[in-house]
């Protein structure tokens, strides 16, 4: 067992965050931490073996590289690659783990107790109790409403998508699944987005941002949704037509949940804020705040397991990237 | 497989929502319904072995039993039975059940979300955000919050407070229970109720309310609550010393998810609709709309066993009506 010799490299704000407390303590313990940066302008890469990066982390280019002669392995304490390794990393045979899999988790949380919520009519009921002060007969006013043998659709068996399918699993949904690269069985019926639109009391988005996914929910997709139907985005505001959307909800026809918009911040005139059938939140559901330590936490278990010579448990294979988030 | 002779009796209403579709059609083909009353003094009780209830179910006193002579069973399409199920019934040896345990699931659902949103200041952010019409640093304004590695603390093993400790197995908590009667494991670390409240970051009420329990959370106990805490009552009101809570959550030491209040309906008044660290929700946690259905099978599931001669699977036994709901 080698302690390897690190760079951290990440936001100065996030690292902050992250390491510190025991975070701190065992990463020191793991790896010889001789440098923290956000920007590699001023990073002494001359012996550095591994880069232990998160959010904020520059792109590690080819110039980058040249100045890493001893680098073998990047440890992200985050979820997605895509901004900071480069080509040039994958052409040199960097190692490369991601903490995806811990970023998952707090997004799937949101979305399970999202359609809860919804299905169960909760914040409107909220909104509507407090405004009006007085109670009122919500059965006819949500004709329905509740949790028992509703539909959620799952569009993309994402690594964040199939975490949500098992989180699923106790309760009495039918959950369908819509994934062109799927074949396995997950535990959810496999059927087109289109079937999947057309049946889903809720449409719970967990696909990648690509070019082919660009509007995946376009304005037919939205009117072909069911009456009362949620709209759940917790992934990428560029699935969703924004503009369709915002016409059906303001017909109140549909419910939204939207933590992700174009922009990622609103304008103040946005009518999104104001319609009693959406819930906006600022792009929350991933991790934050103590939900950042469990990615660390991943993060290095993957150090230490480099550091014995083991293979890492969360690789990424580039192969997979044009395909994922 | 006999059809037996049943009156349906519970509130117009209920029995509107309830007793159509394929619940009656099924009810039908079971039981041999010659009435639907809400009023026994309407009822023609003297062939009837079977009462099919629900809310709004009358008293069935001696009186009524003595126009009853071949009542054997009363299946109750709700939770519980201390409104309508009288002491006679018991003496008359009357078999009871009840579905409470369907009754049970979507409180048990209302709790699992609300606890994930509670951790992540999902509420709260998005109302912040709303007000502000732009983004702010969450995580100073709510510093660690998230869900990973949290304590709940379930106050009170009953039906509900065990679907909720199941329900909180695949997350990343320390799930407490604190129940004077509780002997057996359920996966959550027995403590006592003082230690629950003072280390716990969500507090979650699912004790009966009896003259023992009330204001179970005083003021003293309220104030053991750790900073930023939550309180989640789906229970009943009088488990709660109201007035200290409002006073706490004024202070905004403290977060709340109240489903239950005193009185049932809050006056217009009523600091509690305007707190920006509280959700109320006027009593929906449990079955409502499409729910009910849930309870209704559950019922006619009941109701088939008794037809093919069987015992309940969901028996009420008069013994254990002292200490719960």
């Amino acid at each position: 067992m080698t302690r390897p010799a690190t760079v951290v490299a990440m936001s100065a704000q996030v690292a902050e965050r992250i390491v510190r407390g025991p975070v701190r303590g065992r990463l020191t313990r793991i790896a010889d931490v001789h440098q923290i940066v956000d920007d590699f302008a001023r990073a002494d890469l001359s012996r550095t073996e591994v880069l232990f990066t998160s959010w904020g982390c520059p792109p590690v280019t080819a110039e980058v590289l040249d100045r890493a002669p001893g680098l073998r392995a990047i440890v992200h304490a985050a979820g997605s690659v895509k901004h900071h390794v480069t080509d040039a990393c994958w052409r040199r045979g960097i190692a490369v783990s991601s903490a995806a899999a811990a970023n998952a988790e707090p997004v799937a949380e949101f979305t399970l107790a999202a359609i809860l919520f919804a299905n169960k009519r909760v914040i409107d009921i909220a909104r509507a109790y407090r405004a009006a002060r007085t109670s009122d007969d919500w059965e006819a006013r949500f004709p329905g409403f509740g949790n028992y043998r509703r539909t959620i659709g799952v569009v993309g068996a994402s690594r964040i998508g199939r975490r949500v399918i098992e989180l699923l699993q106790p309760f009495a949904f039918e959950v369908l699944v819509s994934d062109p690269y799927l074949e396995e069985d997950l535990g959810a019926r496999r059927v087109g987005l289109d079937e999947l639109v057309a049946v889903s009391d809720v449409v719970s988005l967990h696909a990648p941002d690509l070019p082919e996914t660009r509007h995946l929910m376009h304005a037919g997709r939205l009117a072909a949704m069911r009456d009362g139907a949620t709209l759940i985005n917790t992934a990428r505001a560029a699935l969703v037509d924004q503009a369709a959307l915002t016409t059906e909800l303001a017909s109140g026809r549909l419910y939204a949940v939207l933590d992700h918009t174009e922009p990622e911040f609103l304008p103040p005139g946005s009518p999104l804020y104001d319609l009693p059938n959406v819930l906006v939140t600022p792009h929350i559901a991933g991790s934050l705040g103590g939900e950042l330590t469990r990615m660390a936490d991943l993060a290095l278990d993957e150090l230490s397991r480099y550091a014995r010579g083991l293979p890492f448990e969360h690789p990424v294979e580039p192969d997979t990237l044009s395909i994922s988030a």
